[in-house]
């Protein structure tokens, strides 16, 4: 089984990341390949960023329909997620929808921790498409007085917040870019902590070995 | 006040039909002018034609913005309605977004007759995007053994059944496409029809006039 | 055209500052006339209030229903709207859901700044009733400790509040008494402001123009 | 313990028939005086309806204020009854209110079955009030092509289909005018049926035995 | 009429105060029995303890099935209430859910006051269980540094928070174990306080006198 | 890894059918073990049947936490669910909530097909737990008129219906016992057939690869 995971942005740092956290995951048990998109900008942030990696994520695909078993979208802002369902054929999975819908089952409510500005209405309109608001007890982003913390010091402020204040009992890594932080988070706050590369990985591969894949009745499909 | 209609495919038959529509509305009051998308499809029909949509979307929107006063999209599926109100500083409006809010305002509930297809699940979850689902009586298509009859007529029995079947008090054109048809509907129905150009010209020339815009608190703010 | 605008209070000096913004947003391309309700009370404030300016607001409908083209309710509270939309067969809009429409289209949520007490269940219910709960950040009132300071200062801090803590990013005047404060706030605050009056203004004198009125298919259908 | 039940209309039929039914239920261990409002219509169908009938229920509540423990409005479409929970500071009970959240005790979900035409929608818009809507199975109005059969009968088919048809469990009557029926109904359909006059005694009654009453902590308080 | 209460626990504490606290509403007018479960745990804390009070519980009703009216579940999160409602052929009524339908009568909002730990999650999903969501205003708990104070007043505390801070309009005792203390919070409070075994009491003596049950359409019929 | 399917039930030839898809889809790469519950009924049918099972159940979580990496519950309706997650420290994943979750991420709306009956409440109502209402097209079973068809030929009915009348894109197993029809559904259909037991090993033998479990935050922790 190989798995593609397309990074929409064209950031070489974070494909490594995700590619580095994806192989830990599959533990050679099938393969992955991450691979960004030269056209893009380095990093997905606005609805314009997501708009103009479409493109170069629908070539990806069509160029790998064949080669790989399954497509992973790795930016938990799901960009064009819709459009892959219905260009392939084949398991599309996006890192926040899979990490959203599993945090569902692991406890009564979740909180995602996010990179700040509009990224919290952004993610908020993202849970509702998904019809989650009800499991979503907050989206946060670091304290604004944390700028000098380091990176997991900052995120973990946000996370300890979401369960202390907002009653989460799951915690969702908001962006891609984060991906390792999950273990780390997990160990200090004692609560499931979701990376969404993982979470793709789990469904993106159990699709594959169960035969499933994106339903082509209607809204996915272009001939419909 | 002059308002630019952008029509995001490449149909110059249904660009024209959309110019008329909105002068026979403006009736010389503000200028209107509806600019087609050449790069893009002639219908814009699935998700991947929404995408491939945009670079020449957001082009139209950053050569305007100085000469006009606000944006229209005219498609009813309001493809990158987002980037557009993220991108521009002077008010965006799209035909599906005005249609169905206003049609909120005149009835108990709407159905949205439609192409058919995908077109039925995608616009029932632009109506989730939109809050409006609990509005919203049905999207209906022509029924399928009407394929012989005119296009007025097929509509119009879909909006029929929509009205005797569904609880609809109010028929929203689901299509771009179909501008001009609203009067006869409803003067066959006697129900209001509401055509999306002419609902997003009234809340794109009222915005103007009242000195209102896209909030750049946040979610649309590219820098926030 | 000729736009009727029904103040269901009795109070002269909030008919007159209605007037005022009325004709600044018509500018004498349509005839706009703000009518009191003598019978009432000076301020529509409680729900008994709202029903005893029932029977005036019908009459004036009644009597004037030739001679205007649309109808305008100017309390933010919508009193009896369902009522004059079913009395009447020419469009009738109300400021509170005029306003809170439009703001859905402006940002990702919006709040209502109101003048507080019960007003601010009494407007949740209302935003429930016109399903705009997902949409809404808060309601909010002047702060308990602003009482000293002026109209202006004390409505300014609570949209500041709302849009600091609230997660809103477009304001709501949720008190037809507060009009003329929404080009003041805006320009403070640096977000959208909006006036009901203004809002269902250009509703109405779209739906004049558009010829459209409210559905006699049900539920505002005395005869059905 | 005296309970005043006003009927909204001037039928004095229908306010015979409600006296009765509530005496029966009351069985002579308490009270009830049912008291219709003679300056309104004859039957209360309309949004104007229910307008004009508020200033003669208002009274009612205040001149009865002292020597009532509670009253009951017997409407099914609860007119006022946010004013009158709010002018008195007994327990004020809505029939339509009572038995659409005490059918919501008896079984999955509940029909309404109503007496035709724009009373759908204005219920359905009641069960929203009252959020409510993912309980309701239907509004049911008997069949057109029963115009000729008896009311008993009529009402029995609209009752089966929501059963049959609707996924109802529980039947809830939908009309003060259709008293005494719930029996009747009952007995054939094997499902409960509710008559709100019923409902509304056992809720005001408890109540007022109980020591509790409408809260006026805001919104029902005039003076908040 | 006899109705049978029971408490799902084996503490023969709570037992007594349920039947003083039911006793006192009855007022002789009815038969009340509180019954202890002997096998289960001494408090319903965990859904452990819910699940291994079933087989306990569905014994009583059966055993007493012919010689009582009506059975109450004594217990606020309604253990094992749609077994019970299944099981047997008379009115079944949980304490949780009578005084939260109840609440929703008297006020905007309610908040239940509970005692701490996982029963704020448990609570929120037994709310949204009775699609009650929009209806909570909070679910609280005594401050932790009330830790010293009497019950009463560790109470008292949360109640004020909840009608203060988070919009409640009427309390609602989510604790069996609190029966007694309503009346002495609602003197303090000037807020309705509900105690769910009066509510539960006012609802089954109803039905019963009313000749209604639970419906064995489909949902609680264990032959259907 | 190994992975204890726990059936509810006491019936041999189901625990033998769900140990032989389980086996073919862990096909080798991780150990599962299909184990019923001796002292249940033979099928869980009712809210009682439910009940009574849960003994057995926590009794094979706890003789086998430290022996197993996770659990799955293998009846649709999900019985204890909640409890089991409260009592293990390991994953339990459900098969209905598994599958439901799953089916929402390949296509717009997914419908249940289920054995009938009280089924279809009982099922509506573990969706609504879920927050997954939105996202239901229709629970069905098979048509009346059907019982003398075979199994396949019958639910392939249930199935074709949800697909062409309800809007369904993705169609769920509703019974454990149902396991293997999901391949040849799928094949006569063009459409995704999820089996519960398959979704809830994936979830399952993810969360175990990803060293994730359930949160012990508070809902399913029994000391919280």
């Amino acid at each position: 089984m190989r798995i593609m995971i397309i990074n929409p942005n064209s950031s070489p740092g974070m494909t490594q990341a995700i590619q580095s956290a994806a192989e830990n995951y599959a533990a050679g048990e099938f393969g992955v390949s991450c691979r960004c998109n030269p056209e893009a900008p380095v990093f997905i942030d606005t609805y314009e960023d997501a708009a103009v990696t479409a493109p170069g994520m629908i070539r990806l695909v069509r160029e790998n329909e064949a080669a790989y078993d399954a497509f992973v979208v790795a930016c938990h802002c799901d960009p064009n997620l819709d459009v892959l369902k219905e260009v392939s054929r084949k398991p599309v999975v996006g890192i926040g929808e899979a990490s959203m819908r599993m945090a569902a089952m692991l406890g009564h409510r979740f909180s995602v921790i996010s990179t700040g500005g509009h990224s919290v209405p952004n993610k908020q309109a993202l849970v509702r498409k998904y019809h989650l608001e009800g499991l979503l007890a907050s989206v946060r982003t670091p304290p604004p007085d944390s700028a000098d913390a380091g990176e997991e010091e900052r995120y973990l402020a946000a996370a300890r917040a979401a369960l202390d204040e907002d009653g989460a009992e799951v915690i969702v890594l908001g962006c891609a870019g984060l991906a390792g932080l999950d273990k780390r988070l997990q160990a200090e706050l004692g609560a499931p902590v979701l990376d969404g590369v993982v979470c793709a990985l789990i469904i993106a591969s159990g699709l594959v070995r169960a035969g499933l894949s994106i339903s082509k009745v209607r809204r996915y499909n272009p001939e419909a």
